[in-house]
């Protein structure tokens, strides 16, 4: 059963998440929205689940995942969902909400990291919050891009089994979640994350592992993998990394 | 088994989600962090799991459940956990997603909320960001409250089930969850809500059923809720509210 992706086009944005489980596991999937739209895909197949007040259960906001019948938004739950069916997660319970939890956990940096450059309102450009901005991004460099990263770094550290991931002893989603946040860390902040960096070294492993893996690798270097840009969640505003 | 529930005493905040599901459910629970210390209980208690880099699963921030050997953090994943326990969600997988995902998407409003009076930094005080809290409120109230509610009414609306539910045939977690968004909207933005309730008699009839169910009329009732005040999530501020 084919995976149809149905996020915004153009960004990396939230549903890289999904694109690298869905990479990693080598399955056949659709990014939807980035296809054409006299196929009847394009973006607005995409929002058609979100405005066709018809739909039983109509998603808020991409990203969403359809899979056969099931039909499921919110990035961690997506993640949730394709875990145990990609082998990308535990199996047992505990330690799959402990993979959650921890994905729950990176999508609150997420947002944080959003409301860097739109500290003020989604509805606004970001030239016309820059002052509050630039308040803002000083306080995430300082403090919560610290606290995120020490957090994880910790929990890496304190994982017993062998191997140098995230959750227990094999490959999961938060490992490419984690190559994820380095990667845009150190594209929207490349003079903090220079400095900060050498206190992670576990993360940044995880990111280095994450990096070379045979499916990963091929993806980075093909054009399905879209370039960091300035409409993403990552965005590098040179006065926001003073 | 006893459920220990661990967040910061004297607010409400996300902590809240959790106590309705345990009161609803009638279980028996220790709020952790309210009990003395000196029982080794209270804030010291709650601190050791996040602190402790022994721990092998730390916790980033409160609220979080230990239920025997489960310790279980970030609220929407407790909630996922209990659901299934306290016959308080979907059984089936695809309803069980789903009422996760309506969950989520109100953890997405609750951190909106906590940045309407906290735009630039959680660090700083509110009288030290109230310039850009005003802004922000603003956007919230003309555009955010409504984006969610319109889409929560949605939600219920196209529910096809007996009975007037977020999810499915019968009481679920989500329904409490609607109740305390109603709750604190009303308390934070009194005028706002005010002006807006007439475009959502489907959630304000959730929040009224929920309510005046015994167990959570006799908790709204006990010393155990707490009263909203400036500490929480939901914060009255009058200048936030014109």
């Amino acid at each position: 059963m084919i995976f149809e992706l149905y996020y915004w086009p153009g960004i990396q944005g939230r549903g890289e998440f999904i694109r690298l489980a869905l990479e990693e596991a080598a399955v056949e999937y659709v990014d939807i929205a980035r296809m054409p739209k006299r196929g009847g895909m394009g973006i607005p197949a995409m929002m058609s689940f979100m405005e066709d007040s018809a739909t039983e259960r109509s998603m808020f906001t991409p990203p969403f995942l359809k899979h056969g019948e099931a039909l499921i938004g919110q990035t961690a739950n997506i993640l949730l969902y394709l875990g145990s069916r990609l082998r990308l997660a535990p199996k047992d319970e505990a330690g799959k909400l402990w993979a959650h939890q921890l994905q729950l956990t990176i999508a609150d940096l997420i947002t944080e990291v959003h409301d860097t450059h739109h500290p003020i309102a989604t509805n606004l450009y970001y030239e016309d919050q820059k002052a509050a901005a630039v308040k803002r991004a000083g306080d995430f460099k300082k403090y919560r891009i610290p606290k995120f990263l020490d957090y994880f770094e910790q929990v890496l550290n304190a994982n017993t089994r062998r191997g140098r991931y995230m959750v227990g002893g094999r490959l999961s989603y938060v490992d490419l979640s984690i190559f994820q946040v380095v990667e845009g860390l150190r594209y929207a902040f490349p003079r903090t994350m220079a400095k900060l960096e050498q206190n992670y070294p576990g993360l940044i492993a995880v990111h280095d592992d994450v990096a070379i893996r045979p499916r990963i690798a091929a993806y980075l270097q093909s054009e399905r993998r879209i370039d960091f840009n300035e409409d993403g969640i990552f965005r590098h505003y040179p006065e926001l990394d003073k």
